[in-house]
């Protein structure tokens, strides 16, 4: 065995070892330990932001709010799990005297599946890396967690793994329930994705990347679900009398949004569908000013800004595609955001057009009439969001290319812009393929733990045998479908 | 395009042309549709009971109750979408005054994917057919179906297909809700798996066949979720009190629920664990005796019970093995169950005597203390249920063996019988791989519904432009989690 599969073996016998420990702990004490966590990485203090920094280029502000979101996307799943009621728990009562057979007691709730394995992502390497919503999740969820850290911050994910070891000391918990492993290759990953202990996959990239998890988890002996969060180019439709009454408005938030961290966000709107009608040269020209009055941002490195170049000169360079505004790359490893415009119809006859281009980038689909815009989105490949910008009155008679919007997507957002995540109950961060791997299930929000557990049924067990979250007197207090009703009473 | 080929893509392109109608309609009127289908396979009335004899041989008793099962499956679902909550909306309130953004008003819900593919099996020529549980929960959750018949029941599959469609018609809905594709060889199957406007796949039924769809469906453009559940060897451990005490109790439940419909379902229990322990010989004499004075029953077809003599023969000749009783071949395709024992040593040793048998056949694993029983229990692979027989003062000391069983299963029972699945909210039918393709789900009990759909959330949507479920007076009174709490309270 090499070295590198050798480690990978020793970690994963490590969090196997320690979810037998890990799956057993109250909700009320994982809350602690995530809580924990949360604290040990505000200790780590200017360290943290400074390394960040210097790894990422991202600026102090978005830095500190990363952190921020990072500390309190663990508080809500220790909210959660502290609360209980996210384990399902379902009961139908027995009845020993139901003709022609005695009807048995069926009790399921959701159980942790074990060792999960994270991929940090790069273009968040707070709140989506080492400790961020994949690892407080699976967590939370009762899974031992096991990173591979994204190699663009190789000493930020060291801090943090820093952090998530001193709460694992404070709360006595087994040295295994999370481990760190870095490597600039990819044969570390690979090996922790096919070790036998790994129950499921947890990632944030790129789609090539993605889709390679996905094949080397199903090829396994026993194949795993890997939830890969792929990106998408997130299209905006701006219907006519949006356009007429809004264009200036619409411009200028669309070009913050395409412009706010570099570009560098899976929910960047990197598709812009209209109509050329009333307002439409107003709007172009106003997409235009805003971006030659867009202030730069440094991208995370030299290769990301390479590649975005690349990407976005082979768009604008397409014959059939005009550039509308090109920021200049004002100092190195600073760019500005780019709009280019293409016709509907050359826009359906070139896949690679609906590709996401990784930067400050959107490109402009320019249709006749709304029939043409319904043909460019059900052109579409699956989205993690679709927007909408329309007046209310325009709405109702809409409701075919709302069908077709949802259909294709995760979240629908109306009048808004994509980028800006919430974290709650109600979000859904995941869409139809290949935005995503699995569509029914989300990577930011609380219903994240949703990935890592399965539902466990207990028939005819005794009272004092059964998890609490089924026992007669609901001790935990949490909700529960007792014969078809939510109700959080005793039995 | 070849023919088979080119009438697949025509039901399949009805299927989604009825999609866009079909997920528009009520839970009422789904309701109403699914208990119609429920009315119409009653209405088939004897033809249909004698049709399924004819071509499954199942006792008359057998098929009545089948048929009761499956028109009581349709009216589950239907109760369950009248009621409306399983769409499972999430609401978090939106406040545009909190700083430093406004928050954005986030609801979401459970909204269906497409036409699913079901697979007719081939032992449950009702309640997992054409009409069964994977049509029921596809239909219930707004999606249209398209079944592929099991070639063993082709007369059956046409009488039930006749009923969805006065159903159908009954209740004015588009034609391509329902089609029932008929075809001896694999091809058709498997177009309709790689077909794009496939969403989702049903399956139960073998390993092979299951983890070939699965195949399939992995390597398509797009890759679509495959629910196989392909049955597993649902083991009985018994305990040395269960034993000592209820050995003649134990051994007769068991010989009966193995011989159970010639011991053609999912849930037979194959696997029988105990310790050499007091009670033991009187607990094989029992099983011998049971089996001697066993009734036999016939097998679906003469291909079936080959297939099953093949299988028993080859475990009871494995040099290990010795048969504990075998019931004669009493007339032709009439089988009686049949017993063998292994030692714990050479059971873990013989990967291929882990495999099902499909047929009422069941193999006594015999350990010399707990700690081999555990030992037993680890080397298992995934299953749909296990079954602890144990008097309550030693299951406390057993808790470590309670955590091996419930990893591997589903369904953990104590003193029961893993055959007879009640059909309820709190069922758990599908386990870890390989007994199921996704343990997450079940494909029994009206879980099942949430296989066919993908959660949706709308950001900023004005109420009026909401579905129902989301709107601020919520109009259906369904449970819904409004910022973090359930309630059927309106907004």
């Amino acid at each position: 065995m090499k070295a590198i599969e050798e480690s990978v073996h020793k970690v994963m016998m490590e969090a196997a070892e320690a979810f037998e420990v890990y799956k057993h702990i109250s909700g009320k004490q994982k809350a602690q330990f995530l809580r924990n966590i949360g604290e040990e990485i505000v200790n780590l203090g200017d360290e943290l932001i400074q390394t960040v920094i210097e790894e990422t280029n991202l600026p102090e502000a978005r830095v500190v709010g990363e952190r921020g979101r990072t500390v309190g996307q663990l508080n809500k799943f220790a909210d959660l799990v502290e609360e209980g009621s996210w384990k399902e728990a379902v009961i139908d009562i027995g009845d020993a005297n139901r003709e022609p057979l005695p009807k048995p007691d069926l009790r399921k709730m959701l159980i942790p599946m074990g060792p999960v394995v994270v991929f940090g992502a790069g273009n968040f390497p707070l709140a989506f890396s080492v400790a961020g919503g994949d690892t407080a999740s699976a967590l939370a969820a009762g899974n031992p967690v096991v990173v591979k850290g994204h190699p663009a911050h190789p000493k930020t994910s060291d801090l943090v793994a820093s952090a998530i070891q001193k709460a694992i000391k404070k709360n006595d918990l087994p040295y295994g329930v999370f481990a760190l492993v870095q490597d600039d290759g990819i044969e570390s990953g690979k090996f922790l994705v096919q070790h036998p202990k790994a129950k499921a996959v947890g990632f944030t990239g790129s789609g090539n990347g993605g889709l390679a998890l996905v094949k080397l988890a199903s090829e396994r002996e026993e194949p795993i679900p890997v939830f890969a969060e792929m990106g998408s180019v997130n299209p905006v439709v701006i219907l006519e009398n949006a356009l007429k009454n809004n264009y200036s408005d619409i411009a200028s938030k669309l070009v913050a949004s395409v412009n706010m961290g570099a570009g560098q966000f899976c929910t960047n709107p990197g598709l812009l569908i209209t109509i050329k009608t009333e307002g439409f040269n107003e709007f172009v020209d106003a997409l235009s000013n805003n971006i030659n009055e867009a202030t730069g941002a440094q991208m995370f490195s030299p290769g990301v800004l390479r590649n975005y170049l690349v990407n976005a000169d082979q768009v604008m360079s397409h014959e059939t595609v005009t550039t509308i505004a090109k920021g200049d790359e004002v100092e190195p490893n600073v760019v500005r955001p780019a709009i280019a415009t293409v016709s509907a119809a050359d826009f359906m006859k070139n896949p690679h057009l609906h590709e996401e281009v990784f930067g400050p980038f959107s490109l402009l689909v320019v249709c006749d009439d709304t029939k043409e815009v319904k043909d460019v989105v059900a052109s579409l490949k699956g989205q993690l969001t679709a927007t909408l910008q329309a007046k209310d009155e325009e709405l109702t008679k809409n409701q075919e290319l709302i069908d077709l919007l949802v259909e294709k997507c995760g979240r629908l957002l109306l009048n808004g812009v994509p980028t800006g995540v919430e974290v709650g109950a109600a979000m859904q961060h995941g869409g139809p393929f290949p935005a995503s791997s699995d569509s029914r299930f989300t990577s930011v929000g609380v219903g994240a733990i949703k990935r890592f557990v399965r539902p466990v049924c207990y028939q005819d067990f005794p009272d004092q045998l059964l998890p609490k979250e089924l026992q007669n007197s609901n001790p935990l207090d949490v909700w529960r479908l007792v014969d078809n009703s939510w109700t959080k009473n005793a039995i």
